[in-house]
């Protein structure tokens, strides 16, 4: 069986049943972790407070196409995808490390204003650019690993919903799935529009803060929106062991994506992937506290249930099940 | 100026400029950062230790030739090289972040065994395998972050060489460049050399407890040998601004080496690189205790002195400067 027939997550689990047969359970660093292959980012227990690390990659052709986005953006979104991984942990970023593969040939401005664009977003964040490593490529990737920590004793994670929590999102769902149909197809919209929906594609903003309130205020699961909402929350419900309703008249779709995209915005929002808002549980009780101190839109779309492990079931406004394919998306497979 | 015309170490350095000039040392990861862009890794104060994290990667037709390793082979290098940038610092690895790029057609099969490779040396260091993440790519690249921690308050760096110190190597000399020479030019040699030198190429032992040793009895200088000695030995000597001198005669070059590649033994030793040997620098009084506790060879080769920073000259059994082009290799240049 070759990796695309896999996909991306059943290799996951394959690594992951690897890794854990062969590990010694003594070794001190074992003894530590705390969330381990699985969730958004790895925590251990440090000597004075919880370690956060997380690593992503943006594959030239396979994430990001160089005649749509600038180096500046694609540097800042190379950092951002990470420092969300952390914001869904409810972490604090603090150090980041940048491992490039680039073609000889690439002129060397271009990977100056590779670095602007991280340095931009790390400064915003008060993340420090440590360290890293540069190699030859036939084509440039962007590794970029960032290390952080937790003010609190746990993180936020994927596999701590419970069946009655209700089921929300910060922000809107579909912008940056709507920024690259426009970008690739070359469509025209107003300016304003095109700018949102442009920095909601190329410079997605972390929910770093947000998720720090999420944890301060008891919610206890979270993932961020990178591989599409019905993807990410069935990671959730596969992790928690918890099946999912999502209310489709609920959903948080931004106007500037409604109005411009009316044939398929519902297919945006649900299987865009890329939001990069957090997509999180918590009893009706947090939820209003959260709602009250939240500075974004804090919207509930749905409820977790008893049931099958990893099942999103979709509603409309009468209560009526949706039939639909698979959500979202695999690295490694196209949609059926 | 594109890349190649500037060079793996000019790049780094208009990048670290760039970092530096955008930060705000104000932020608390900065203000807590003990040694950042330019070493093996970087290292920065936690609540109580100070912490390290390097990156690297391979990357396919680059790196390696998977006509000549095996994927066991190379998940085993993949990991050993971040190990030995955390022994190059005196440190103790703790924790691995693996993130790949994977051609979809790929056997899955490979993929195991790549893991399989990682966890036997992450078992063999006590180092706990905690994340990654999987890309879709043309070409495999392996880019491995591992974080670890000091023992003491500073750690090994490549900024401490003062003159009149000792110039010393862990282990041998070229061992892995001649294994690369046998095994892209086929050559024939009997079982135990084959062996050795295939080990010493794709299965390298990085030299933690050693670098812990070195940092525990006194040396504060050192690098680990990968993109050679000359090289390496330049990289200390530009960032404790001072020059060298190498007895061409004192190098621990392995009889295997010697034997079999006699025409080049001295360019495989000199310049081959990726041995993973410790190199650092002492005085005589710390040399004569770091030799006595180690269980590994420990070879003076020669002495730090005043001079233009990052010069390194090779010297005779008859004291005379042996005249040498450029050393070693950088990722994008050729050598001249």
């Amino acid at each position: 069986m070759n990796v695309s027939e896999l996909g991306e997550f059943g290799l996951i689990e394959l690594l992951a049943n690897i890794v854990d047969e062969t590990k010694n359970p003594d070794d001190v660093p074992w003894q530590r972790l705390l969330i381990g292959i699985g969730d958004d980012a790895a925590a251990w227990q440090g000597d004075d407070g919880v370690l956060l690390a997380t690593t992503d990659s943006l594959v030239q052709d396979t994430h990001f196409d160089l005649k749509i986005v600038t180096w500046e953006e694609l540097g800042w979104k190379a950092i951002a995808v990470n420092l969300s991984d952390i914001a869904a942990m409810g972490g604090t970023p603090g150090y980041a490390l940048i491992s490039l593969a680039l073609p000889g040939e690439l002129e060397t401005d271009n990977v100056s204003s590779l670095y602007q664009g991280m340095a931009q977003i790390a400064r915003q964040f008060g993340v420090a650019i440590v360290g890293g490593n540069i190699a030859s490529a036939s084509k440039t990737i962007i590794n970029v690993t960032v290390l952080g920590n937790l003010e609190s004793a746990s993180a936020l994670t994927r596999s701590a919903a419970m069946p009655g929590d209700q089921i929300a999102v910060t922000g809107y769902l579909g912008l940056s799935a709507a920024g690259l149909k426009m970008l690739k197809q070359n469509l025209k919209f107003d300016a304003d529009t095109t700018q949102l929906l442009r920095r909601a594609h190329l410079m997605p903003m972390p929910r770093v803060n947000e998720g720090q309130i999420l944890l301060r205020h008891g919610v206890k699961a979270a993932i961020d929106i990178s591989d599409g909402l019905i993807a990410d929350l069935k990671h959730i419900c596969q992790a928690s062991k918890v099946s999912a309703r999502i209310n489709q008249n609920a959903l948080p779709i931004h106007p500037a994506v409604k109005n411009n995209f009316k044939l398929d915005y519902f297919q945006l929002a649900l299987k865009g992937g890329e939001d990069y808002e957090l997509l999180f549980t918590a009893s009706s009780q947090v939820m209003d506290r959260v709602k009250k101190v939240m500075s974004c839109p804090v919207t509930v779309i749905g409820e977790i249930t008893q049931g099958k492990p990893g099942q999103v079931t979709l509603i409309d406004a009468d209560g009526r099940s949706i039939p639909w394919q698979k959500a979202g998306w695999e690295h490694f497979k196209s949609e059926t």
